[in-house]
């Protein structure tokens, strides 16, 4: 099995570092990966200036470049353009953070794998939810591990993704895998404001995860209660709920 | 009413000038737009450097800023930090290019109003299907201006804003609007490689937009038709037809 292996931290992550060995034991591990931190991307693709792929060596992979550009770039320029083969599937992460909740559509490492599903390649997305720089990686990429191996056998359907956000506990206590859906969580944002040396203002994003609604079968709420939450996710946008309500009201 | 108005060409760009004196007749208009173009950024956020806001004078608008980041940032960085009151909606746009089907993941305007929306905010993106620099705007600034004076009306579930797409047509041939599905076109993507003066190879995106499937519902059929493509969109996304699916085979 030929796994693509990309990520938003960068290539020379912790995160990606982890996978990479990970991944290895299941077949050959490419990495097409950023040059540089890209976190909180969202599907960002490079439009305007072109990329450049620089061929490296990394452990435990056949081919490896580090691309300056989006992780979305990475997983397009790799398949279409760098690769001598389709991979059979794309894995992205070991994400240092949770991509839980509306932290999807933000996140970078699910972008990834959204533009290999995009590709029609079976693909996922791991997180550790945690931000700590210096966390142990080893349960999220035996999960990462675990996953993978049964990727192909998975058969989703075209165009969904798995989003596998794996919890930060104790081996003692992490309760296994479950199959939940995004949560509802949101951030509360706002912007420490500071000023430079001449005195103009500077505007630094920060915010406060809220608990909206809690979600019995969400993402978080297993993650919290130190279950790694396997979510199939898609990028099919249409609230089909609202559909004939908004046609009565434009087309009556 | 207070509309806040963004986009993501940038703040001086043509559709942002006329998506603003179209809403200038419907209420007090503030711009909080990029400083330049931010084009398929996705839902990037900036979180690795500090923003600046630029006050600037706009024709027809009371407050305007213009920001080093991107359409998510703007909405961001306005509502919670630079503005004195919440805005009643936001809109986004005009962008120069189809925000349909597939297209919708990678586009700035649409996260901006996704960000809007995430605030608690009713909003819309509204998109000019042609990428000619020099086109007509006035067609889809008056299909804004007449969605955005119904959107408070419309009372959309949180969670849920709309996705405007209005065709590029004679005035002749213009049909109006119809409430639409995402529809189910995709890029075949490829790279455009070339050699710098050291020899070394460059890569640029070009991509081919395809028919995969003809949704007679789509938006991209819709906007082929002559029709203004109206999306009720959402960023719930959970394939939740493959929830039981998926629990029996990892918690059987």
């Amino acid at each position: 099995m030929r796994i693509l292996v990309t990520n938003d931290d960068g290539i020379t992550s912790r995160g990606i570092q982890a996978l990479t060995a990970a991944m290895a034991r299941l077949g050959e591990v490419i990495v097409v990966a950023p040059d540089r931190q890209q976190s909180a991307v969202g599907h960002a693709l490079t439009v305007a200036s072109p990329l450049r792929a620089v061929r490296m060596e990394r452990e435990h992979t056949s081919i490896a470049y580090a691309i300056n550009g989006t992780p979305a770039d990475c997983v397009k320029l790799g398949i279409s353009t760098l690769l001598p083969y389709r991979p059979d599937i794309v894995v992205s992460g070991i994400n240092h953070g949770s991509n839980t909740s509306v932290n999807a559509i933000y996140s970078g490492t699910v972008s990834a794998a959204t533009e290999g599903t995009l590709m029609g390649i079976p693909s996922m997305a791991v997180s550790l939810t945690t931000f700590d720089a210096s966390a142990d990686m080893s349960l999220a990429a035996e999960v990462a591990y675990d996953v993978a191996a049964r990727l192909l056998d998975l058969k989703l359907p075209a165009g969904t993704l798995l989003n596998v956000n794996v919890p930060t506990v104790d081996r003692s206590q992490y309760r296994g895998v479950k199959v939940t859906r995004q949560g509802h969580n949101a951030w509360k944002d706002g912007y420490d404001v500071r000023k430079d040396p001449q005195g103009h203002p500077y505007y630094w994003l920060k915010g406060e995860f809220l608990t909206l609604t809690e979600l019995e079968d969400g993402d978080d709420f297993a993650v919290q209660q130190g279950w790694t939450a396997i979510t199939p996710i898609h990028y099919e946008l249409t609230n089909h709920a609202e559909l004939d309500r908004l046609k009565g009201l434009f087309q009556p």
